[in-house]
């Protein structure tokens, strides 16, 4: 196991100890992200795996009082989410292949409505909460190969009630996202 | 994954974030460990396997910031560990089978003569601290079958250097002990 994970680990868990302004905490944490996806050396495979149905979300460390969460996202080709939120603050990393986030926002009529897509390359970052805009969609922009991207939350995201919604009638439903491993890496192997 | 897991990391995190003392920590740390270990239905058998040759030691959690580590040791028929020392408090809980505990103490002439030894039935613990005693042995008793107990240490035991001992001669040798998996449980699973 390489040092960058526990590294990363270390150093949110220091953050989130002395800083609980939003703001600051996602300017920090997506410069400290940036820095981890910067060079895809370090995932070990089995959090890397593609499922031929489902994306995949792997638990990599949560913090025991659910301050925060690091998750690997891991989709396969044309694979994608459904129109999401979070409830908290979230940061994404490009690790490896291409992804496609589309911001949504809800209108007037309850319906949501499709307001940014961006191309996230290896290397870059996304934020999201409830302040800035909590609702998008994730997806696979590559047809013939993984994308895989790391993500932080500000509480333990596999584990929370959350929505995904149908963007059309603007319908939300309940749901909680659960984690793909019974395992997370050792970093101190 | 059992809740038990989770709820103990819980509790020995919010323990050592609001106590110092050491001699409080070990008996309130013992009291919660014992209550860990009186029930043998919650470790998953990933981290009960023993070695045919070695004893094993499988990191079930471990605090980001050292300040605590907990431990799955497992002891196939007849194994045991050298004598050796922690360099922290540690508390031993077991689990499952029958531990032999030896510890033992420094004389004038620097070697080591053993001074206690107690067997450890499931349910039961023993601690060992610098100021309590902190050298001894562990060995399965049972000739038949494994024994699995649960430790628990004031900081990252299978990452620091720390001392096995012959006890004749006092001779002590530096190692660091390990770690015997690259992955530990994920308490949300
Ligand atoms: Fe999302
Ligand atoms: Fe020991
Ligand atoms: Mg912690």
């Amino acid at each position: 196991m390489s040092r960058k994970l526990l590294e990363f680990v270390q150093d949110i868990t220091r953050l989130l100890a002395g800083e609980s302004d939003e703001a600051r905490i996602l300017a920090r944490g997506r410069e400290r992200l940036a820095g981890l996806v910067a060079v895809d050396d370090w995932l070990p495979d089995a959090f890397a795996q593609p499922h031929p149905q489902y994306y995949q979300q792997y638990l990599l460390y949560a913090d025991p009082l659910d301050r925060f969460s690091i998750v690997s996202f891991v989709w396969g080709p044309g694979q994608r989410t459904p129109v999401h939120d979070h409830l908290t603050w979230g940061l994404v990393g490009c690790l490896r292949g291409r992804e496609r986030e589309t911001a949504y926002e809800r209108q007037a009529d309850g319906s949501f409505r499709a307001t940014d897509t961006r191309l996230l390359l290896p290397g870059q970052t996304a934020a999201v909460s409830p302040s800035i805009g909590d609702v998008h969609q994730v997806a696979n922009d590559l047809a013939d190969q993984p994308s895989v991207s790391i993500h932080v939350y500000g509480l333990n995201i596999g584990r929370v009630q959350r929505h995904v919604f149908d963007p059309d009638s603007g319908a939300a439903k309940s749901f909680v996202s659960g984690y793909a491993s019974s395992v997370v890496p050792n970093l101190w192997a």
